[in-house]
């Protein structure tokens, strides 16, 4: 696997073994990872700290020109808002661990340049799927549903 | 002016006493302000706490069902991370202080069912475009630019 996804895969077991939702991501500025996170609805009670924003926030504030040349790495496709975070931000490229668990606005993105790359990565698909099985209400909780 | 957008203009003059971007906003659940706050760019070095951000963090966890049922005010239309957030959670209406300083994802918002209303309010036009006139390297930060 891509050591950035990896990275981000580390991200997602790391909130799972804190009782958390398992979904990471990093920032990646010019091969360097600028922020990493992941999920945080359980640890720290945030409705806003879903993996990517986590990434984004932990990144720290960065001029416009910085964001213009990442690529941020996900999990799992991006939600709504995580998407919208992208489009502020212009990050022009997102990596996305799988879909198949959850499909987000790839297509909002892609509609606005954004080049999105699926992996189909089949240790995303079983950390989310084995998650979601076990954790139904908490997951529709991340989702809005 | 409307008991609530006057909370979110509290808060957005709350940010700008703390030296931060002057942007405020509360979450009504049927007539209750369950959540309030503004922008931490500056206060907090955040990058995810725009105002609806923030007012949404502090809103805490709640169900599908609470979000479904909740009005969102903001004094400035809201970016495409809070317009994502605001889909994210279903919320189904948005009252916006003003549009005219900046044009957020209203378009998108509409096009997905939500219920926007802009208000053009003199006082949230007045403190916005000072203030994007005092720090235009700060605002553009904030916008991504």
């Amino acid at each position: 696997m891509d050591k950035y996804m990896q990275a981000a895969l580390d991200e997602a077991h790391q909130g799972l073994a804190e009782g958390g939702i398992p979904i990471g991501s990093v920032l990646v500025y010019r091969g360097r990872i600028l922020g990493r996170g992941h999920n945080r609805r359980v640890q720290s009670g945030s409705t806003v700290l879903h993996g990517e924003m986590d990434a984004l926030e932990n990144a720290g504030r960065q001029p416009a020109s910085v964001y213009r040349d990442c690529v941020l790495y996900t999990t799992l496709s991006p939600c709504p808002m995580c998407s919208g975070a992208i489009l502020l931000y212009g990050i022009p490229r997102v990596v996305v661990g799988e879909n198949r668990s959850f499909m987000g606005e790839e297509a909002l993105l892609r509609s606005r340049g954004v080049d999105v790359e699926v992996l189909q990565s089949p240790a995303c698909i079983d950390m989310m799927s084995d998650f979601i099985e076990a954790s139904p209400e908490l997951w529709n909780e991340d989702i809005g549903e």
